[in-house]
């Protein structure tokens, strides 16, 4: 697929959907889940819909997770207070659910005190992942544990655990902060927030939808994700729950800017400009990692991040939903940005284990990255309209 | 002009222009200066048009004050280094315009390590800032001093003051990042970063041009700026150049959270949906302070921010630029949030010193509003293209 054909696909939608567009194949209950592929249908992601678009709540999945990432995030962790008992969970999560459903439709929450902060759900998604501690609380047992320890591991407290995670995304940043402030309002009487993570990818229509983004160092990021009936083996059991990693890894940009764009290359195995492969030519290229230069090498290197961290079968590959994080940088300039890497899988153990290990004992980019936080959610299923989340794990 | 006309308007602008897009109006050196209006010509702010969108760097007046603000803003504030002295101070300025130039224009700047990242510039301008400090630097006399201490100050030093502003304007978060990252790297030989603020306004495309965005309280913010010959009057010296306040000004959401919605309406003098003035029912009537109500009190209170700051003669408005800021809560829940306060007017001492007393004096709304910072620059003319920003100044 050409450049000039997304475009006219993007442009197309713009001009046939109007004010009243929908975002499309964005249900969680579809069957493909919509928005993430690079080949997917054409989709309204820009125009004057880009306020008015919706993304549905309810559904046997949880949306926000193989929905086409908006333009903003936040990443909510809350430490739950002592003595919320299963209980206290379940009305916790009516609670939420019953805001997130709301807002994701663009109506205030119950008691919404900034009302009309809510009129614009821009894509608006909330998904809702629990930590080890949740289920400790309930008394159950948990399917997701805190990933060990790895050598590349720089871990700060501030970063790290949580018992309940709410994943806000929207296309707006003030629907994001509104979104924010209501839940963490509702949330508050069960738990403290832990951490709150802000980050970012492109706005809507600086490029068309399924266009590869940019991370802070420059690279594509997000092409050999999972698509289509592949991304449905990596990312789903069959009840409708995943699990999610969230990683808080600081891009060490100072040092990073000091390499040539060809040893850039090499530490991930693609070019900086197309994203192909250094087997290939075109982004979507499959890497040869068989093919060798003149001088006998492998031209993917087998150090290169992309070589270490290639899964062939679906069901081992895990779906990358990454954010850029920017803060503040210190007195000398040095930026304190990077990924707040998310990721995926059906099974963490299955899947995400067996990649951060090969990527711990050896990939080129850990030069340039660090991991400063992170952290373990099981996502359970979606509901129907009356029911809420959770509701098969604290009900 | 009603919101259907508007969204048709700017729907036209995006079926016709495609991905050629230009934003129509934006060059800093045309008369008026273009965007700000809520009724000015339409302009292409959304489709596939708002990455490649550019805002003309060169010409008379720097951009990025009189153009519409866009999504996402940093201001980024230097402390010079010692011994910075006035030859120094040309250096530093003719590399950061040249770099400044090309990345409004998507280009790389010089030794742009992270290339890829100039392609979009997404209506990206720079806009240069000196304050008393520079002058002092380079020998020469001052145009803007401090603001004086006001009682409802509540000042950290942290962001306080500086010698050298960036404000950093553009539809894209990367393009911001991006941006900010070049010429800090530029700029640090020169000094060090004092303070960043980073903010938002509505995303491209959320709604149309020209309408009022929302701030973190809810409120429309921006109805009553000066526009047209106004706002020429109020912003601009004969000689191209300007001044600029910015205070960071926390708001106090959790008491303001407590507020019925007419008490709101009451402490600004406003609705809170329609921003219609208490006097009037419709966003752009002008507020009527003689009207009384059954009881024979002013329907616009004397104790309300519009009322207070009110100004009739253009000689002595001044055109609010806000931006939107929102930091991690603390573990209770509780916001860090507010506003980035920025305001342009020809003169501080005769158009902001006043207006800012009267609201210190009494304004309801400073119960839950709170300056945490405070800084001021000169904000030179423009330059040509073989020029740089403050030449006249420093050269
Ligand atoms: C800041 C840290 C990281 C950066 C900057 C980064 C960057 C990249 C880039 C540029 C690519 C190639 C383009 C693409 O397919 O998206 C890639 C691929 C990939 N990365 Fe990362 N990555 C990071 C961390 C991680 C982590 C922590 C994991 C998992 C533990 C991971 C797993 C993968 C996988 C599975 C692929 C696809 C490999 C393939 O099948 O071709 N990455 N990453
Ligand atoms: C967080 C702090 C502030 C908030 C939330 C705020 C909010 C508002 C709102 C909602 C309006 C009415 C709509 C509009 O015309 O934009 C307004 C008007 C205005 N504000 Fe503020 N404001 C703040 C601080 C300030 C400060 C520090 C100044 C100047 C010292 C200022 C000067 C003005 C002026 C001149 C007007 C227009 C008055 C008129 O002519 O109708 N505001 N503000």
């Amino acid at each position: 697929m050409t450049v000039s054909r997304r475009i006219v696909l993007a442009g197309g939608a713009v001009a046939g959907l109007g004010t009243a567009a929908a975002v499309a194949g964005c249900s969680a209950g579809g069957a493909s889940g919509g928005r993430a592929g690079a080949a997917s249908a054409p989709v309204a992601v820009s125009g004057p819909g880009i306020g008015t678009a919706t993304v549905a709540f309810h559904g046997p999945r949880q949306a926000g997770v193989t929905t086409e990432p908006p333009a903003h995030a936040a990443f909510v962790s809350f430490t739950l207070a002592r003595g919320t008992d299963r209980k206290a969970l379940g009305r916790m999560m009516r609670l939420l659910t019953d805001d997130a459903a709301r807002l994701t439709r663009g109506e205030p929450a119950l008691g919404d005190t900034e009302a009309e902060l809510a009129v614009h759900p821009a894509a608006l998604t909330v998904t809702f992942g629990f930590g080890p501690g949740l289920y400790r609380a309930a008394g159950l047992p948990s399917p997701v544990a805190d990933l060990p320890a790895f050598t590349v591991d720089r871990l700060q407290d501030r970063w790290c655990g949580g018992d309940l995670l709410l994943q806000i995304c929207a296309d707006d940043p003030l629907t994001v902060t509104h979104a924010q402030r209501m839940l963490i309002k509702d949330a508050r009487p069960f738990g403290g927030v832990r951490w709150v993570q802000r980050g970012f990818r492109r706005s809507p229509g600086v490029h068309p939808a399924g266009f590869t983004q940019r991370n802070v160092l420059g690279q594509l990021d997000g092409t050999a994700n999972p698509r289509d009936a592949a991304m449905e083996t990596a990312v789903w059991n069959p009840d409708g729950g995943t699990t999610l990693v969230v990683r808080r890894i600081r891009a060490e940009i100072e040092t990073w800017d000091l390499l040539s764009v060809s040893d850039k290359e090499n530490a991930v195995g693609r070019r900086m400009t197309s994203g192909a492969p250094l087997s290939g030519t075109a982004e979507f290229d499959e890497p040869d990692f068989a093919k060798l230069d003149d001088t006998g090498l492998p031209l993917m290197p087998d150090f290169a991040h992309v070589t270490r961290a290639r899964m062939t079968d679906p069901r081992f590959k895990i779906l990358r939903r990454p954010y850029n994080y920017d803060e503040a940088p210190d007195a000398q300039g040095r930026p304190d940005s990077g990924l707040i890497f998310a990721s995926y899988q059906a099974d963490i153990e299955r899947q995400y284990l067996p990649i951060q290990r090969r990527l711990a004992e050896k990939d080129l980019l850990n030069e340039w990255t660090t991991p400063i936080g992170s952290s373990v959610f099981a996502i359970p299923p979606g509901c129907a309209q009356d029911g809420w989340i959770g509701e098969r794990v604290l009900g």
